[in-house]
This record gives C-alpha cells, sequence and structure tokens, in this order.
C-alpha cells in the first residue's frame, strides 16, 4: 500500500506560481476554476494523454516530460488557429517519483512553456499511479474562425510547416543508444515548437489545418476523409532537414510521410489565395512548404496519392519504448 | 511492445454518440472541440484522475468505472454552483482491456451520466497504458456568483447534504471480501450523487462550499483555511444513515469524519439566511442538515473543534486497493 500523497500541498508548492491572474477569477486551489468569457470569442478545448515508455522513454527528465507534455496539447490550438489560454493537469505519478526535486523539475518544464505561450494552469489534479500526465488546454477563437479539418476543396493547394521527420528520427536516436544524440533532434522531440501564431494567422487563409502528431499520412488522411477529397503529394516536395537527409538517406522520406511527433501543421488554402499567401508568409518569416495539391476524391475513395501511387492512411500510429 | 490503439476509431465507434451538439460548434474528431460562449456566464473547469486500484478496485466493471470517474468529476462543478456543460476524457487503457464489450460498457457508464447530468463528450484521447482515466468538465455560472471556499464568517451556520460515511462504508465492504454487499453503498461508490441542483441553488444562499471527497475533516479544513475561521461541528448532529449505524456502530462517527468518497456538499450559510434557506430546503426535499457554526479563528490557527475538541486537519486522503 503507498503512502497517500498530499495533494493539497502539491498543488500548492509546486504548481500554483503558474496560475497567473489574466481572466482568472478562481484560480487554483478551489473545487474549479472560473474563468472570464469573451463575448465575441468560441472556446477550444482539447486534451491528450503522455504515458511513461509509451509516449516518452523512462529515463526522460521531470523537465522534459513537462515540456513534451504542455506542448503537444497547445499544438492542437495551434492547429485550430485557437489562441490558447488556460489548461489543467492530471498528474498521475509512482511514489518513487515523489521528491522535490522531480516536482520541481517537472514544474519548471511546465513554466518555460507556459510562460512562452503566454497559458495559466487553471486546476491540478495530483494522484498516486504509474506516470501518467493528461492535460487539457482551453482556448478562444473569434466565432466562426475556427480551422477544422473538414474545409479543403479540390484545387487547394497542401501545405505543411517547418520540417517533417525530425520526431521519428529522435525518436530513433532516443531507441539506438549507440548513436550520437543530435542536440536540435533531443530538443525537438522533448520542446516541439506548437504552431500558435501560425495557426492564428492561418485563420485568414486556410481552408482546412491539422497538426502532425501522427504522421503526414495518417493526419493529412484525417483531413481528407473528414474534406472527402483527395491529395496528391509530391515526395520531392517534402521538406526534410539537411541533418536528416545527410545521415539518414534511406529512412528520410519514410519518416516525413510516416513518423509521428513533428508538431508541424498540415493545412490548405484555395489555389486562388496561393501567391498571396506565400508572399505574405515570406514577408513574416513562416516556414511553410507546398507539398501538393486536393482533387475531387475518386470512385475508390483513395484519400491519399503520393507520386501518383496511392497509399493506405492507417499508416503511423503510436510510438513505443518499452 | 504492445500493439497500437487506433485512437481515430476508437473514439469513432465508442464515444462519438455521447456529443450532443447544444452550444458544440465542433465536437469530437477535430484537433479540438469549439464550444459557444454564453456572454453573462463564467466558464468553470475542474480535473480528476482515476488510477485503477488506487481510486477503484482492479475487478470494477467498466460501466462502474465510468459511472464513478464522471460523476466524481461533475461533484467539482456541484461545488463550485456551477451548470457542467462538457467534458473530455483521457482514456489510457492496456492492451488485454481493448475489447468491443469492455469499451460498450464503459461507454454506457459514461451515456449513463451523461445524460442525466446533460453534459456532453467534446474531446476524446485514448491510448495505451496503465488504466488511467483523466477527465476535465467544464461548466457555466452567472458572473461572480461561484460559491468559493473562502467566503465562510463567523457565525455562518455549517451544514452537509445527504449523509456521511458511506464512501467509507462502501470501501470497506469493497475490500473485505467476507462481508454482505449492500446494493446501496456499492451505488453510492460507483455512482456517486454529484449534487448540482443544489450547488446552483446554493448561489442565492452559501456563503462558501466544497465538496467532500477526501473527508469532512480534510474537505471542511480546506474551506476553513481558505476562509480563515474555526469550525465548531457538533458530532452528534453528523447525518449518517441507519444502515451503517446499526452494521457499523463503532466506525461510523469516524467514517462520517475522515472517510472519503461522500462527495456531498459541505457550506455555510449566513445566520440570518438560516430560517429561509431551511424553508428553502425543505420545501424543495432538498436533504441537508446543519451540523455546527463557525467562530473566528483563534490565535492557535485550529480550524476544526468537534465537540469542542480540537482536531487535526491532514486526517483523510487517497483510498488504495492494493
Amino acid at each position: 500500500m503507498n503512502q497517500p500523497i498530499d495533494e493539497f500541498s502539491l498543488i500548492s508548492n509546486f504548481f500554483k506560481e503558474l496560475t497567473s491572474q489574466q481572466d482568472v477569477a478562481v484560480g487554483i486551489g478551489d473545487d474549479a476554476a472560473i474563468i472570464n468569457n469573451k463575448t465575441d470569442h468560441q472556446i477550444a478545448i482539447a486534451t491528450d494523454t503522455l504515458v511513461a515508455s509509451v509516449h516518452f522513454p523512462g529515463d526522460a527528465s521531470a523537465e522534459q516530460i513537462a515540456t513534451r507534455a504542455l506542448c503537444v496539447n497547445l499544438s492542437d490550438m495551434a492547429a485550430m488557429g485557437a489562441t490558447p489560454k488556460w489548461f489543467t493537469l492530471s498528474l498521475s505519478m509512482p511514489q518513487e517519483l515523489v521528491s522535490t526535486e522531480w516536482l520541481q523539475g517537472f514544474s519548471q518544464g511546465l513554466a518555460t512553456v507556459a510562460d512562452q505561450y503566454q497559458v495559466s494552469l487553471v486546476g491540478g489534479d495530483t494522484t498516486a499511479g504509474p506516470l501518467t500526465i493528461s492535460i487539457t488546454v482551453v482556448g478562444e477563437i473569434p466565432i466562426g474562425q475556427a480551422l477544422c479539418r473538414n474545409g479543403a476543396k479540390p484545387n487547394d493547394i497542401i501545405y505543411v510547416s517547418g520540417t517533417l521527420g525530425d520526431g521519428a528520427a529522435a525518436l530513433h536516436q532516443l531507441t539506438e543508444s549507440t548513436l550520437k544524440k543530435n542536440d536540435r533532434l533531443i530538443k525537438r522531440f522533448y520542446q516541439p515548437q506548437p504552431q500558435i501564431d501560425l495557426g492564428i494567422s492561418l485563420r485568414d487563409f486556410a481552408s482546412a489545418c491539422i497538426d502532425i502528431s501522427d504522421g503526414l499520412i495518417a493526419d493529412l488522411g484525417h483531413l481528407c476523409k473528414a474534406s472527402e477529397v483527395t491529395a496528391l503529394i509530391n515526395s520531392q516536395a517534402l521538406p526534410i532537414h539537411d541533418d536528416i537527409k545527410q545521415a539518414f538517406s534511406e529512412q528520410s522520406i519514410n519518416w516525413a510521410l510516416t513518423g509521428g511527433d513533428d508538431y508541424q501543421l498540415c493545412f490548405t488554402v484555395p489555389s486562388n489565395q496561393q501567391v498571396e499567401f506565400e508572399q505574405w508568409a515570406d514577408a513574416n518569416n513562416f516556414d511553410v512548404n507546398a507539398i501538393g495539391n486536393m482533387i475531387p476524391l475518386d470512385h475508390n475513395q483513395d484519400y491519399l496519392k503520393i507520386d501518383n501511387q496511392t497509399v493506405s492512411i492507417t499508416a503511423g500510429g503510436y510510438s513505443h519504448f518499452k
């Protein structure tokens, strides 16, 4: 039988400072948080759970776990074009981890990301159990401007932000102990950059949007299915970092297509807005690349074609460290 | 290495029907849910996690686990006087549980409670891992009417709803396999009744409110600490069900004071509203009982006195089934 975790003092001691008071009428320390509403906005809600040895290696530091957990959740807000505002944390942890050092590291990791993206922790729940971090992020979006998955139309141009395959390459490094660690990749894994600013700007341009958590094929497949269109992808256009092309020339295309954990945005822009969008992205230093275009869904319901070959959208999925 | 869980079809197959469209602009199936705002309301957010063998016995049925998880979370809304509206679910489950039967049972349990309290599932996340259920409930409350913990004043009357000690008695039955099971208690454990209607009505009466999840002493202690007052409790006034008084005469008072899992409300009403409140409760069939009153906090910071004896507020805590 474990010793009970004293939830009240855990939350007060380690997480209370993460609640800033902007729009928060009642923060941590009551039965629920109370937050103020904007009248011309809708509310966006997304939730995501990370389990030790499934979503991060068992030897990850407390700070790494925390930054990854919050970044991954914020990415869902980016994909909707929402401005993240508040989040709740459910932290289930084994008794042997309950130390001031671990909790300070975890809290510090959360604070780093929360500060960067200006989100406030408004609710916390800690309990004894296997290490599992569940975060729910709540954001705001002007009424009717959410970037949904189902808005893509034939002829729309398909874009991705940043580079693809970094998540898979990082995973490969983390699981192959003999490989020299590449700091850029380790940071991409533990602190992927949710594309919040891009998502907000895309309200003006994008017809549909999704974040790439399970791999381009899987996630773009979801978008195509929701929009009832077929994506034609040019594999030569996939943005892959030079490091990865050089070090892993054989795997890199496959990682870019099916590796998860990139947390970049994949989105569509109507072709008549292509020029304006690309000029805007260039002027504002957003790293986006066109990788293909949409066509009407064929009678076989092939949602994805890469270099004119049909592919299954069931590829991709979870990463496991066990 | 586990087989991956196909999250997309899990959510679609088993949980999608739980999203009703009331105020939900975008439900399950996108990166985040989008919900509509009321202009004259604030938003209440609370989160709670249940871990197998910590918060429920390992042999609990899928339906029992689901009803308990949602009821426990709704109880936090009741304690704030909020109207629960939407919830997200993070379900981490071991591969061996992933069966149609288990998932249908779990979904049915959620649906039973969601229908009863008119809340919609708006976000879901399922992953491989130890059985852990984390729910975040979002509700609404008219601006400025939340029932906080810190509003109690000297002379306020202290009330509790329902009966106390049922949760502890149920736990005792669940862990002592030789005892004859009492159906009322088993239901109180797996489907505690969040006091939503009472909480909403208490906006007109209560100066402070908390739900009793960790036991009266622990939770009333939190309320007293937040309000900086001392509670004088009369142990003879504690409402205890006759079944429990008779079957467990020795333990019953202790269970009522320190046993958790009751999910009743403990709240304070200014003494000049006592008569009006009790008449209202009587007329509306709310089962509430005065158990004591508040006095100014003494210089020793004794937050709780039971029959004039000082008690520590650290009593109570988690239940473990391991």
